[in-house]
């Protein structure tokens, strides 16, 4: 999205079903963005429209596939039979089976076509860019830098959740 | 295929992701030759063989398809894409979840493009069968006397299974 | 309902065992309107009212039955054993379980009597109706058109899904 | 069965969908035999032979009746439709789900037909027949003194059981 | 509860564990209400107050005990082991599970020890109710022909909902 | 946390994910607070913060873990590989899954190092110090004496339940 | 049980409800002698012999104890009811439901009465052996040693894992 | 392994937690072996020895880590927390709960530290291998071209099992 100003194509390519999946699926950008990693975003449907699909992706330079998808969900399937390249799925709760449903129908492919799969929901839309950004990061030392900066923040993370811990039991006490 | 010798395209076309699923999908292929229902059989895979299998549907002359697959079972859903023909969907237990995945992932369809969906296994490979029978026998009044016969039918065999059990009772007592 | 002006009788039957399950059903019933599709809808319970549901569905001259039911989901199965027409089953997650209940109680039929069974809730019956309309189509090249223009125009709402996104993703960014 | 040498009535109707039902439901029968409660056994199921079951049901005189069903077990709510007699429910591991389907299929009824569920499998079927026994017993004080001295018996059969532990760990030590 | 003016015993005993249960156990409540049968309402657990339910459960006259808990439900088990009495399961939604947990923590008691379960929730505590009536009408001909004409009522219930199906369709169309 | 002004090491470690468990895991340390068990919290996590975890495990004298986490939690399983003190594990229903991520992959510990499992989410915390206080008090009678008031005390908070309902029904009554 | 010749009680009690149990609750009981820990085993059942369960825990003097139990699994809790000691439960896989049952009828008891549950099957009785040992530990320094000394030879035994992967991954390969 | 007589370092790590995983991770050695991509094995617990997985992990220079545990399984997540490079999760049916347990203890990740997660069992292994081939052929083009040309063998794959199983139907018939 961000990148379509320069010429250079998108690195990352996020997909997913509907537009109602966005919410969930900005974590993933997000995460992109904040790595300046450059991604292209769009809706399409593995059944609602599957010549689309196969157009987007077999015209796509992107080294890496998100793709998110709930109920019977096998949009990250069908992109990954149209390409070599990592599809990593995120499987969406969409339905009242809170994204098991997702999830196993994401994770489940036979052997032959793989889909590495994420957590359900915005966890795994986050964790679905980071594992993208470690992939990309193997070929490209500044961003493997800054995914080990990115690591090292996690902590002053953690100890500001625990100081804040530390302080909420405190007040609650005489 | 035992219709091939014709020229008349099979009515039926039974679609599994692998030979491995036979035994199971042989229940479907069996009642349809009860009601000598043309049927033709294919092996192909929504994600190893995408062209294979658009190949498939989109060159069939089939009235109504029936698709076995386990895992992530994708291959109804892909089929129902590619037609408007009513696409009936049978998960098998091919993994250790039990076919749990399998149902999910094939009857969890968003709106849209239908999957009507059978039981797990060999049951619901049957009824497939029977359900796409129940469809052709709407303009075909000849199967639906056969449809109607072998209801009747099912009524002498439940007669049978009770005696059987009187039988095994009575045996059993001195 | 809308059909009961004309002589005719409905086309399509949609059943549930509640009034409380007609804000889910009611997908049903619109999509089969969009495609002018006669449909005929009654309340009744496999349980409570076994004899009225033998009667709705001995004298029906419906050729499709949509049936709708939530928790020990028996309605569809019930009427699947009174006709030899073909039942489709809508799961409703009815209960604290999500649907799961009424899913396999619905689609794990024993081999003689299918009811392939749609998604739970409303993409269920949503899809339930296409379903019917995908059977009635193979001798309605009418409505066959209508179906296949119907797909077509699921593209263009995807690509109307993919340029909102578009511009939420743009109007997000300064 | 055993007691259709006398003219009265059996007191207890167990019903089972299937022959290859026998071997589990077989435990509820040999629970009322050595309670000499008089019992009569039929195989019929609520889908194949809906009228059969009817005639089954609604000609009995028995005071309880006991249903067995595996896969979406749905005779033992049929059954509970056509009586007001007590109808307990015995869900069977029948399908490759280990019986979760037949549990659901039987005990999530909606309100206003209740079917009394136990166990899925054999200890249901047995405690079916146990359950049946201690209803009966309300109204028959000598059945009622031998629960009691069945459940005494229970005592014993634990103390053995803890013997046979014990032997097996001494005879395990040097 | 309403009983305790007379002198007689209550002839249904409704435990729960916890003051908590009352708005779902109120539906047993309720029926037995409407069919004038005597209960006795208590709260008592099984881990908390072990020798309380003990107490209460053998003092008691109580026919058929209708018992309700969460979570990992026991006292329906508990109250079970205590009485050789009909004692009847009402699984509760307490948890984040949806009641599954207590569904079979209820229902899947080893041989020796019934626990005939009802559905999760409302539903259940309501078929509990009418499962204790339709025990108590095997002697008691006056509740028999209250449960007769209750059944005839709910034929007279489902065809008002289908009216107002009908009317709310009706409305809806121009 | 409130025995920082002593110089004696806390008895028990409280430990969580994230400062979102806190709502939660304040059960536990209520409980704690009630039977003064002098208790010290920490944020850590498994993942983001693994040698933070190590350091503070490994430099505690805790005698008794609580570790409350969701998703796939990991942190109780960790933290009983860095200490042979008995650490007791706290699900939580952190997902769209209800906590049963959460529960499998806290209490399936294989074979070696064991986490002994509470209930999810905050009956686990509350039970989690209670048993926290049954092993401390193994070798401390105060404490002993403490636990064995506070069961009693359960007791009364039984009977008041069940007063709240008497009153609750009679109330209801007129 | 080996503790038997001598007039000191058995610091540990395991129990189980079934001699059909033992095969599985060995583990605990091997464990446990491994560590030289004097063990003593009962089996009794809940709901069968409930005096029984109650005599033997309340004139116990184990320290903790380990209930072993499937199906609907309330045996753990019981225990845990009577005393105010530790008290390990462990689901066994006893029904078609693979432990699941067990699990949670174990594990989510209600605020107030702990069972901190370990893994369902053998897994799990080795570890409530070795979480016994670990609480034991606290105020035994000779176990305590013991404990850290098997834990320091697990990491031989890993060693001696990969030694054997190495050596079948070179065997295999010419 | 294969790799140990060259000096350069393995691309590829599998990991297992135990000896008895190797004949389900063999899965993903071979097809490494097939596309000559050198990969190390070896055998560490996450929490039976989690120095020697700190130590495996920081000191190798592996690009891609397979990871394959059951139960709870934990080892993945531990090595993501250790490396930034892609960890590959391979959940194993290593319970009675088909491994469920081990895909949600591996999937479920919190965000922060991706474990993109395979199939259970030894498709999921097959899987990961690929997965892994498709991020080094990222950057290297032989790679690459090997991936592609296995792809369009699946396709000879499929044709050939859908000869299989028409010879299979013909020899079927008379």
């Amino acid at each position: 999205m961000s990148a379509t100003a320069t010429s250079e194509p998108s690195r990352v390519m996020v997909l997913m079903g509907s537009d109602s999946d966005l919410p969930v699926m900005r974590g993933a950008i997000a995460v992109l963005g904040e790595f300046q990693v450059s991604v292209r975003t769009e809706v399409t449907s593995a059944h609602r429209t599957p010549d689309r699909t196969r157009d987007i992706v077999r015209s796509s330079q992107a080294q890496v596939f998100i793709v998110g998808a709930g109920g019977a969900a096998h949009l990250a399937g069908t992109v990954a039979a149209l390409t070599t390249r990592p599809v990593l799925g995120v499987p969406l709760a969409a339905t009242s089976l809170g994204g098991l449903d997702a999830l196993l129908a994401t994770v489940q492919m036979p052997a032959g076509i793989p889909v590495p799969t994420l957590a359900i929901g915005e966890p795994g839309a986050r964790n679905a860019a980071l594992a993208a950004i470690a992939i990309l990061a193997l070929s490209d030392s500044d961003l493997d830098q800054r995914l080990t900066a990115y690591r090292r923040d996690m902590v002053a993370g953690v100890e500001a959740r625990a100081e804040r811990v530390r302080q909420a039991l405190q007040s609650g006490t005489p």
